[in-house]
């Protein structure tokens, strides 16, 4: 059951008003100066996270009150509608803090579990991508194509994006893929932040590994790619030691995606 | 033998109106858009490296015209001065190409081989370094001081930018070393580029491990991090496959730098 095309586009249109409205309450927040909080988990929060949710949470309960909402910072909202906004207001806070640039809102509307729309907005940078199913990707108005890997690239020229060691050992300790993964594609990045997720959706990276994260990191990521040309492979799906699920994937140019892959294939999820 | 402060004054000056006129001929390159050649090392070079390389030469010529120049893309001129002005028009040439904001021109004045003075300046993410010896370092204009982490901060609250894999295991093959690094600091970054310097002398993370660069990837560190109250450590001098002289340092602030050291220790530069 696809949704029509013109819902789409007003849909995508809204995640965009959004984006805007995020960095309307971000940049003066970048002068002025924030609040950080130490959350349960040990991972930092700020004031600002919190004003941006609270703000997009109202802007969809306005216009579409049958929507529920899950976000990083607050309970979800209607969690049986089958149309759910996914929020993560600060992607990389704990780069936010510290002045790196990397960081970025993400945002998604999933359809019974299929994205429709994704948007990440990078107000330090200065980038923004957004994809809505059938629209085609864009970066700041500009259509993304992403043209595959010669299959005969050797490793060392694959532009790899991946997760830090710290997220592979979370939950389940998987730093063993970590470890293969650098050695067999050593021109790597890592950016702990949603610019690894920009990097990727805009071919600017051949691909990307994230790993053990929550479904707010990854909510835009396979729209994005997807409508680019690119392939997104969902490749870990457990519960976390605190019970959230974690999610796993890799995605970017398709050559790259399945030597990735076949690492992953070398190195399956050890039992928890 | 001590520069005299006006000296130091007077190169730092300069320092930052040759950073001007490097952003001067970047800006409109990247609107236009530039030639990329591959270099015999496999590595990738663009007119625009050339072209501020060039300028940059002329000015230094013209101001200082007893000073040698020591640069990614031509030959060293007056080799045998005390004053060496060492430049990479851009550092992270492959994510300049790329679109990846993170690549910087980094600009170094040394006298007798100490530095004097040290610019990294990023057009794309609007951010700049620069410092001078007993002048401080400055980032966009404002004083920075490093503050030191506690010494009981766990492993992975220590915010460790690294050189990739590759650069380990390039020349000398310390690929283990790597491996060594990224398990017990699993909080990692990696850019690949200059930002990864300006990152460290701001304290957006507290230290950084850079293997097996040129003596431009690093000319200008040493200063900015010194001038910031940090601490620079050089732990690899040894001649590439190319006989080229490469570089390996540790810098950031005294106490993660302490703690990287004795990864260091524990892993001797094997025979090459």
């Amino acid at each position: 059951m696809s949704v029509p095309v013109r819902d789409v586009e007003r849909y995508h249109t809204a995640a965009l008003e959004m984006a805007d409205e995020a960095r309307r309450i971000i940049r003066p927040a970048l002068e002025r100066g924030f609040n950080v909080t130490i959350k349960a988990d040990a991972s930092v929060v700020t004031d600002v996270d919190h004003a941006v949710e609270r703000r997009l949470r109202e802007m969809i309960a306005g216009w579409f009150p049958d929507h529920g909402v899950i976000g990083e910072e607050y309970p979800p909202t209607r969690p049986d509608s089958p149309w759910q906004w996914i929020l993560d207001p600060i992607d990389g806070t704990e780069e936010f803090v510290h002045g790196v640039p990397t960081w970025g809102a993400i945002l998604a509307l999933h359809h019974r579990g299929e994205p429709i729309v994704g948007v990440i907005d990078h107000p330090a940078l200065d980038i923004r991508v957004n994809a809505g199913r059938g629209l085609g990707t864009h970066r700041n108005g500009v259509r993304v194509h992403l043209t595959d890997t010669p299959a005969a690239t050797p490793p060392q020229k694959i532009r790899l994006v991946l997760s830090a060691r710290l997220n592979f050992a979370r939950h389940i300790d998987e730093g063993h893929l970590f470890d293969a993964l650098t050695r067999q594609f050593p021109n790597h990045r890592i950016f702990r932040a949603a610019y690894a997720h920009t990097a990727t959706a805009t071919g600017a990276v051949d691909a990307m590994v994230d790993m053990h994260n929550q479904v707010w990191d990854l909510a835009a990521s396979r729209v994005l790619i997807e409508e680019a040309g690119g392939r997104y492979v969902l490749v870990r799906d457990f519960p976390g030691t605190d019970g959230a699920r974690r999610l796993s994937a890799v995605w970017g140019k398709p050559g790259p995606v399945e030597r990735l892959l076949a690492v992953f294939a070398q190195h399956p999820l050890p039992a928890s």
